[in-house]
C-alpha cells in the first residue's frame, strides 16, 4: 500500500501493475493479508482515535461556523459507540466470506483436448471515492484485498488525518504480507477527482461513497463504470385489497425507520378506490410519526376528510417537481391512481430503478406490478428498506445499483468480479472445424462444474 | 415496429415505453414474433434482393470512384451465396434458443414468509449501430425480441435500400404479434448518431457492429454503456519447450485463417531460448502463407539465418507501433521475450484484453499465463482464432467484449439481460431485525432455484 503524493496517473498506473500480481495471488495469502490489516488496527486504536479527534475539532468547528453539516460531522466520528468495533470485526467478516476468486461457471467440451472454461476473476482496479466516513478505507481495502481488485482510495478533506493514520497502520500490514505494494493506491493530494476520472486506461470501476452530488458529478464525469446510485426515488403502491393495519405498518417502516437512506419511501400511489378505505388509516399512522404529506387534490381531499388536527397539520399542497425528488427526511409525496397499471407507468417514469413496492392481498396483481416495474428491486406486501446487502444476505455491501447492466441492486463481492475464458487445447485449428466435407464438429458436451 | 422519421429523442422515448411492455410478454408470444418475422421475410425474398441490388449498384460505382472500399461492397451483397438462407435460419436459431427471461439464480428465505429471488430479465433498451451488412437488421431484431429487449436500429447508408425493405417486412411481422409497435424503431433520418448517443435517460446499451473506427468513435461520444470492441490486438507467446509442428500450424492458423477478424493474431512473441530451435520453422510457415513478419533485432536475425529466399523477403524491421497495431492483414509483429514473465507484461501492456495465446508443452507455464493475462480469452496450445460465440457453443453472437465489467469475450444472449430482485413478504418490516433484545434475526435459508 502506498500513501502517495505521486499523480493520479502514477498512482493509477502502479495500481494497474499491482493488480497483475494480486489477482494471481492464492486465497490464503489474501485472507492473511486481511488477518494483518486487522490486528495493525487493532493495535493502533489509540493513535487512530487521536487522529480522528484531530479531524472531528476542525469539523466541529467548521460545523459551528456553518461551513459544514453536523451530520457531517458525526459521520465523521470513529469514536462512537461500536463503530471502532465495528470497523474491526467487517475486516474478518469479509475475510471469512467465500473466495469469491476463481469460481468455475461454466466448462463445455468444444471437441477431444479442446476444453473451454469460464472463471472468475477481479475486474482490476477500482477507485474508490468517498466522502467523510473514515472507516470506509479500511472497509474498501478489505473488499479490494478479498476480491483480487487493485483500488486507489480518494477520501474527503474532512477526514485527513484518520485517513493517513489509518493508511499508514494498513500500509505497514501489507508490507509484511505478498500483497504488492501498488495494490492500494492512497491519493492524499487534492484536486485530484477530475484528473482520477479521465483515467481510464488504468481504472476499471468507479465505485462512489458519499452524497448524491458527488455520485451525480462523478457520473457525469468519466467514462469508466460507475457502480452506485445517484437516486433513491423509491415507491409503493397502495392498492385497495391491501391489508389496512399491514399497509401502515410497511408504509410508516419504509418512510420513516431511517428516512435519510437511499431505501427509504419517497412516494406513495394510492389506488383511488382505497382513498376512503385505507388511506386515512395510513396517513394517521404517517402523521404521528412527523411525516409530512405532500397530496395531490385526490389524496390531499381523502386525507383531509375526518382528520385529526394531528393529521391536518401534516398535509400539504404537493407540486410536480415532488414527484421527482428524493427527500432523505419526513416529508412524503403523495398521489392517487386509478389502477396497477398507472402505478406502473408513474414509477417507471418517475423512479430511479432502485426499489418499489406494492402492497396488497391480490397475488395476480402484485406478480404483475414486479414484472413490469422497472427496478433493481420490486416488493409485495413489504417494506422498501430491506434493500440492502446485509440485510439480503450478501455478508458485504460495496453499494447499491441503479445501474442496467453488470451489477444491481444490493452489491456484495460479486459485483466486483468478470470472468475470463480459458481455453486449453493440444493444436486444434478453427480451420479443421466447419459444415464442409471433412471437416470437424464441436462437440459441445457440458461438463460438470 | 416503427420505420421512423420520428427526432431520435421520440423514437427512444417510444421504444422505453415499449420495452416495459415486451419485458412482460411470455416466451410463446415472443416466439410467435419470430417465426413471423422468418416467414415474412422468405415470402418478400424478390422484393429484398431487387432493393438490395440497387444498393449494390450505387455501392459499385461508389467502389468504382474510389469513395467506398470493395470489401463493404462485398458485404452489402445479401445475394451471395448462402448469405439469404443464413439470415432466415438464424433466425430460427435465436427463436429455438433457450429462453433467457425469468431465470431465477438466487432463493434465499430471509424470514418466515420472506423470500428474496433473483431474476433474470432484459436490460432496456438497445442502441444497435451497424454499417453496411443488410441481414444484421434481422439478426439483431430477432436477438432483440427474443431477450425482450427493445431494440433502436441505425443502419449505414449504403445499404439504406435493403434496410428499409427488409424493415417493412419485420413491421408488418410484427403488427401481426403482440411485440408491442414501438419495440424496434428503425431510425433511417441521417446524422442522428450524435443525437442518439446523447440519450442516456432512454437508452441502456450501446452495440456497435462495424470497423474499429466506428467503435472508437461511439465509446468515445457517448455515456451509455458500449458492449463491444475497439481493437483486437491478440498475442501469441512462443515458449520454449513449445512442439515445433503444432506452433507452426496453430499461429498459421490464428494469423491466416480470416485476418480480418479482430480474433486473428497480430503479435507473435518468442522467448529468446526459441529463436534458433523453434522460430524459424513457423517463421517460414507463415511466410509460405505470405505473411510479412515485422521482426525487433533478435527475432530478426533468427529468422533470417539460413533462411529460404521466400522467408527472407517476408521480413522487415518493427517500428514500436507496430506492437500496438491491429493489421487485420497478413502482416504480424514479431518480438523476442526472455520468459513468460516478459510476455505477460508485454501483453498486459500492449495488448487489448482480446484474446491471447501460449504454445508450451509446460502446463505450470501454461496456467500461470492464463492466470496472469488480463484478457476475455487465455488459452493453452491453440489458436487464437477460436474467440467466437458460435466456437464457443453460445448458438448467437452479440458480439465480442473487451469490456472489465458485465460480458466480457464472445458474447451470446446473455449479455443482453440483467436481472431483478423480488421480495415477497406479509407485512414484514426492517425496524423488527436486528441484534438488540427482542429484535428478530433473519434465517437466510438458501432455497433450491
Amino acid at each position: 500500500m502506498s500513501l502517495t503524493n505521486a499523480s493520479p496517473a502514477d498512482a493509477a498506473q502502479a495500481a494497474k501493475s499491482a493488480s497483475h500480481v494480486l489477482q494471481t495471488l492464492p486465497a490464503a495469502t489474501r485472507n492473511e493479508a486481511l488477518a494483518a490489516i486487522h490486528d495493525g488496527l487493532a493495535a493502533a486504536r489509540d493513535d487512530i482515535l487521536a487522529a480522528n479527534a484531530r479531524d472531528l475539532e476542525l469539523a466541529r468547528v467548521a460545523a459551528a461556523d456553518g461551513r459544514l453539516s453536523q451530520s457531517l460531522v458525526s459521520r465523521l466520528d470513529l469514536g462512537k459507540k461500536g463503530k471502532w468495533e465495528d470497523m474491526l470485526k467487517g475486516i474478518l467478516d469479509v475475510r471469512d466470506l467465500e473466495d469469491p476468486v476463481g469460481r468455475v461457471t461454466l466448462r463445455t467440451r468444444l471437441d477431444d483436448g479442446l476444453e473451454l472454461e469460464r472463471v472468475s476473476c477481479p475486474i482490476g482496479v477500482l477507485l474508490i471515492i468517498f466522502e467523510a466516513r473514515p472507516e470506509v478505507i479500511a472497509n474498501i481495502a478489505s473488499l479490494a484485498v478479498k476480491s483480487g481488485n487493485a483500488a486507489i482510495l480518494k477520501g474527503g478533506k474532512e477526514s485527513t488525518e484518520s485517513f493517513i493514520a489509518i493508511s499508514r497502520v494498513i500500509s505497514t500490514a501489507l508490507e509484511s504480507s505478498r500483497v504488492p505494494n501498488g495494490a492500494i493506491q492512497l491519493v492524499t493530494t487534492r484536486d485530484v477527482i477530475p484528473q482520477l476520472l479521465a483515467l481510464d486506461r488504468y481504472i476499471d470501476l468507479v465505485i462512489p461513497r458519499g452524497s448524491n452530488e458527488l455520485v451525480r458529478y462523478i457520473k457525469d464525469n468519466t467514462k469508466i463504470p460507475v457502480l452506485g446510485h445517484a437516486d433513491g426515488i423509491c415507491s409503493t403502491f397502495l392498492e385497495a385489497s391491501a391489508d389496512p393495519l399491514l399497509a401502515a405498518e410497511v408504509i410508516v417502516d419504509a418512510k420513516t425507520s431511517y428516512p435519510a437512506a437511499c431505501n427509504a419511501l419517497e412516494t406513495l400511489l394510492v389506488q383511488e378506490s382505497a382513498l376512503s378505505t385505507i388511506f386515512p388509516l395510513v396517513a394517521s399512522a404517517l402523521a404521528a410519526k412527523g411525516v409530512e404529506l405532500r397530496c395531490d387534490a385526490k389524496t390531499k381531499t381523502a386525507a383531509l376528510a375526518n382528520a385529526s388536527p394531528e393529521l391536518a397539520a401534516k398535509v400539504v399542497d404537493a407540486v410536480d417537481a415532488d414527484y421527482d425528488t428524493e427527500f432523505l427526511a419526513y416529508t412524503l409525496a403523495v398521489k392517487a391512481v386509478a389502477d396497477v397499471d398507472e402505478a406502473i407507468l408513474h414509477i417507471n417514469t418517475h423512479g430511479s430503478k432502485h426499489t418499489d413496492a406494492i402492497i396488497t392481498a391480490d397475488k395476480a396483481l402484485a406478480e404483475q406490478f414486479m414484472a413490469s416495474v422497472d427496478a433493481a428491486g420490486v416488493y409485495w406486501n413489504t417494506s422498501t428498506r430491506f434493500a440492502d446487502g446485509m440485510r439480503y444476505g450478501f455478508g458485504t455491501e460495496v453499494g447499491i445499483s441503479t445501474n442496467k447492466i453488470h451489477s444491481r441492486g444490493p452489491v456484495g463481492l460479486e459485483g466486483l468480479m468478470i470472468y475470463k475464458y480459458k481455453l486449453r487445447g493440444n493444436g486444434q485449428v478453427t480451420a479443421a472445424y466447419g459444415e464442409a466435407e471433412g471437416q470437424k464438429r464441436f462437440r459441445y458436451e457440458q461438463l460438470p462444474l
